[in-house]
């Protein structure tokens, strides 16, 4: 019809050949959604399992998808460099798994929350970065666990300070400006934790691979 | 970290200035999705009225989107030009709203259809495309309506010849190359069914409008 | 070939349907250019002619440019909306521009400066810029004609100091602050000359417009 | 000013990091320009020098070009992997490189061309494209060499049969659907040329490698 031009203004974003096409989704506003359904500090299983249940159900959907990493209100999907999945259309990859992303967060709640209603639909922001070699892509992967592994850290110490009587300004003015040993030190001297004991989960985030067979090969590559 | 450096890869995607932002979602294969959750035929009112309950949600979330128009298994939304939210950044309007809408669909199922469970969590595409003029938003606007008036009453003919006995492909056959004086005159004499009466929102789809206050100049530049 | 495939590596890059393609270039490090050469300061007839006749010499190449503004080192061209040149490809416009500017400017040179010699080859760059409405053109010509008023009422009043004795930085002093009016009575009071009477040519830059029969309708839309 | 904020309409272009910037210049329209200078056919041994001329002028200003390559009426540019030059901005290192060309071309064409003097100023393309591995790179350079080879052969005996005699559609229809083979039969045995003795210059076209000192690192990663 005369109103079909309007199509033309759709402008074509493949992913440059030969990169590592990896989308990333983070929760929006996560610090008030974890607040309001009350999840444990500073990380709460049934939330991490839920993440990791619908990132599964992504992976299910794009077969392209060789591996995706998890932690906290994140999850990182990496596509085959080759993948045709879509055209290598960017908006396409985004955008379709963000969304089955998130039906299946709430799809999947009840089973992760029994007890515990879902108080309003939450939203994912989604984005497409390409990594043109191995070491970019494992770096990325790197990036995201250290994320993982400061956070944790850091998130560990606050609510133990919090627990012991501390009001949340004075566990932060006690954690300002410390270091990583600093940290695993007051956890080990006032606490009695071993950090490295503490729940691998927890410390290293979740990583999903597609059944050996099939990936053995990719993820050799990116390992080496 | 030394594995900071990544971030650097993510490019960025700001919208040009002085157009409207729209976002268009569709659903991912609603073809199977509908047949496996028997859609009632051509358009099942609870489908539709879910999808527009998901599309207020979006709107709910985003105070910049100053209307949305939505049919089948597809939604429109129109940010206002000068939306400043997310910096503009397109991979984040795009992706937040249909990540909310997503949510939402899942969020608000068993309230339209009480008696059918979910089967599957489904997806839904996402597209941001810019318009510059308000001729180019009106007419990408009537480019959608009147898809939705093409394929409804296709879908209106198909489904009464099937009803009325014919196989799939013997309906198929009966509508090649009509016109749409055609198929009204079909429904008409053969079914005595008057088109313009059938249900507007099978007809025109659905247009969500923002609170009229702060809207009305948008929408009077649009509709001029 | 085996090597085909790199052609792939090429991403489109049209121009966003409905909005104007300017394209402006701008000389490289002219501060030395201009120096090395010679010109007059601080406005040298024989460049800025130089300019419009490479200018010229682009818009002969390219029918679908409406416009071209030059101030300085430097020339925007105006395409019109609907042009069709490259399939609006940006990097084509973009660069044909710019090369048909860079080689007229050497092969016009003699006949401007037919007593000094080009010591050596200058270059320009270029960038793609799309404007929406009429009245960001409008403003974008706006733009560039106001940056050539300022930089040529604080060149006019800078050498008319240093020709009157201060050196560069106490003309530079001199100037610090000071506002529109403030240059126009420096120059009025202490050096007899009125603004409003230095050549328009200075004053206001070049504006080449395509024969009137074919650009009314389009310069008639961007004046208005 | 009121209008500075059209500067805002320009869209960042950065190059993704970790990728080889390329930069191939093509003549537009060089057919023609060709023909006006009446070039030798098949090759034109001033025409070739002066396009390496304007390439080496290129790589005078870009210290981070690494090497570059020539053939018929293009060249290509690559830059290091990890340039910084103009913040990596696309547009920037696409039209500075085809402008410093465009300027050179004509600076020098009286160097190469003594005798004939040049009749318009010609004009090329630009375009800048991002290769991820080494190995797409060597693809690129192989791609371009493959071209000038095929059409190089062509050429020779597309003209020698001219040259003895057959018109330009004759030959046209000799040639059709011989292979390189052939063609290397048709050149020995009807004019006794080798075809492998014919200059390195034709063949092969040229590469400009800056200092060995500089590059070598680079060019030894390339290469392997
Ligand atoms: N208590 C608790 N909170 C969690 C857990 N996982 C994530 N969160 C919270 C902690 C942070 O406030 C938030 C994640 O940080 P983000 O940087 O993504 O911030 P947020 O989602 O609030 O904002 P955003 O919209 O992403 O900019 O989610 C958990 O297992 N337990
Ligand atoms: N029975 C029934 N079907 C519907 C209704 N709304 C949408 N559908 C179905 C009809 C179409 O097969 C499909 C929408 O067409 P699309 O062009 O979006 O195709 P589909 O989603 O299958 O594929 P896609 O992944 O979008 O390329 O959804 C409804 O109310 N009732
Ligand atoms: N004396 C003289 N200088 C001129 C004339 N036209 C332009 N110029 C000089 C003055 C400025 O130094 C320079 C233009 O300013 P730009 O901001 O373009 O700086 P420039 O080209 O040096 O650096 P760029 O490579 O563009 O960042 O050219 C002229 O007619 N006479
Ligand atoms: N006689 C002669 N012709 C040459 C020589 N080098 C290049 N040419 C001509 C042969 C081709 O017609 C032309 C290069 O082919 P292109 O595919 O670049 O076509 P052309 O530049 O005509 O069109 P374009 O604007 O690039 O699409 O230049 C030479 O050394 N001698
Ligand atoms: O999905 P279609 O066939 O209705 O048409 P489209 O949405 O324009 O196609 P695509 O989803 O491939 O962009
Ligand atoms: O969201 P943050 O603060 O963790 O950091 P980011 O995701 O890189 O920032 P943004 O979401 O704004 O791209
Ligand atoms: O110009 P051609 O025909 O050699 O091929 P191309 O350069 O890949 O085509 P275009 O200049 O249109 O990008
Ligand atoms: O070159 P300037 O400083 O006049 O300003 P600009 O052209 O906007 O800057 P850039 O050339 O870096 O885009
Ligand atoms: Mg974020
Ligand atoms: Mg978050
Ligand atoms: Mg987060
Ligand atoms: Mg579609
Ligand atoms: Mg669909
Ligand atoms: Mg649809
Ligand atoms: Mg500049
Ligand atoms: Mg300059
Ligand atoms: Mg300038
Ligand atoms: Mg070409
Ligand atoms: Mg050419
Ligand atoms: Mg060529």
């Amino acid at each position: 019809s005369q109103y079909d031009y309007v199509k033309s203004f759709e402008i074509p974003d493949p992913c440059l050949p030969n990169c590592w096409p990896v989308v990333r989704i983070d929760g929006k506003n996560f610090h008030k959604f974890s607040t309001t359904h009350n999840f444990e500090k500073p990380n709460d299983d049934r939330a991490l399992k839920l993440m990791t249940a619908a990132a599964t159900s992504v992976m299910d959907l794009l077969n392209d998808i060789v591996l995706a990493y998890g932690q906290s209100d994140e999850y990182s999907f990496v596509f085959k460099k080759k993948t045709k999945a879509y055209n290598r259309r960017s908006s396409k990859l985004s955008s379709v798994v963000v969304s089955q992303f998130s039906t299946s967060y709430v799809y999947h709640w009840k089973k992760y929350f029994p007890d515990l209603e879902l108080q309003y639909p939450p939203a994912f922001d989604s984005r497409l970065v390409l990594y043109p070699s191995d070491k970019n892509l494992r770096d990325y992967l790197s990036w995201r666990q250290v994320d993982c592994h400061i956070n944790n850290m850091y998130n560990y110490c606050f609510w133990k300070l919090v627990q012991s009587g501390l009001t949340h300004v004075e566990s932060q003015e006690r954690l300002k400006g410390t270091l990583s040993g600093d940290k695993n030190e007051l956890l080990f001297s006032q606490f009695g934790i071993n950090y490295n004991n503490l729940p691998q989960l927890h410390r290293k985030g979740t990583v999903i691979i597609r059944d050996k067979e099939r990936s053995t090969n990719h993820l050799a590559k990116i390992a080496r």
